[in-house]
């Protein structure tokens, strides 16, 4: 982790939204369920493409022979929280581009591998209170075979991601414990995956129908 | 769900950070891993407040004599969407207040109900790539008795939310309905959780330490 600990935010500058090129700030007028007009501040992305989705995340499932089912994960430096997070691969979705092709493309860019899409969710909120943003949850199956090499990355210029594979069975534990780590921050989706996953083992009686 | 489809959005501008009360643009100057200078595009929060945490959601639980385990949920018009969300109860951690206590504040306001918080994430990051939103999830437990009444919800002003209990069983199958139907949107984490909890359910063996 030296390299990724070596970025950091140097300085903030308020931003005019005409000078933004990926990024809009924006008031809202709007009528409340009683008919009364009110306003909202919203942060909306400038990017969306025809297929109406911000984003795509690739929930991904590692299959191999001998190894644990595992997921892998992309720490990357992220200015906006000025720390490493801890994400499954994700991306903008292209504007010519349909979601399970931005997956495919964002998982191969980021950590080489090639999957296949199992499914896809609905189009849901990122954070729904502050910002238009919204996104995709892609799950995909890798299956591996004995011996398989690592796959190169190709990332974009500017871009360094480091790759963590991490068996599922461990997967809560090992976010909560980045969670604690100085200058690392989990992402909210996937940490809220886990969690599911987590509390679904720790209550199986509260699940029967 | 008449009252809350009247709502809607009806006109958008550009805001000038400066005029922005609640949610800010700004424009960060950072060094990468390589020691490269470079830039990236933010909004961020006004309001954190001594927590550090903008934001918690409560992953409540509802226990009933006779009813099946269940989880309250909010819906409500979000102009950021234009859209009715379906999220958990949530708000804003105030300036002056823990994130559990936060929690417990908004679980009264929104729903009426008293819980008490089990445990609480780590600082998770809403939406990396763009906001430097964070927050916590904590989960609470709701305990009834049997002929407990629906308890009153204590909303500010301006707020209109409504509750929908849904036992925990049907919560993944919920979300997507919801998620497909016309001007509503589901939350990302919440939708990550249950989604987590129907992939335990639906590959129990890959779970196996």
């Amino acid at each position: 982790m030296n390299a990724l600990s070596n970025a950091r935010v140097t300085a903030t500058h308020d931003l005019p939204a005409s000078e933004a090129k990926w990024v809009n700030l924006q008031r809202l007028d709007y009528v409340d369920v009683t008919g009364k007009e009110r306003t909202w501040e919203v942060a909306t992305r400038k990017t969306r493409g025809k297929a109406g989705v911000d984003a795509v995340a690739i929930g991904n499932i590692i299959y191999h022979p001998s190894r644990p089912p595992s997921t892998i994960l992309v720490l990357q430096f992220r200015p906006p929280v000025d720390a490493t997070t801890v994400e499954w691969p994700a991306g903008l979705v292209d504007a010519d581009e349909t979601v399970e092709e931005a997956a495919v493309r964002e998982m191969k860019e980021e950590t080489g591998y090639e999957g296949k899409v199992i499914s896809v969710s609905p189009i849901v909120a990122a954070d729904p209170g502050m910002t238009s943003a919204n996104m995709k949850l892609a799950m995909m199956e890798v299956h591996l075979k004995e011996g398989d090499p690592e796959p190169e990355q190709h990332l974009d210029e500017g871009e360094n991601i480091q790759r963590v594979t991490v068996p599922l069975a461990e997967l809560y534990d090992r976010l909560v414990e980045f969670g604690q780590k100085d200058r690392f921050c989990v992402a909210a989706k996937l940490y809220h995956w886990a969690a599911g996953i987590q509390f679904a083992k720790d209550h199986p009686d509260l699940f029967k129908r």
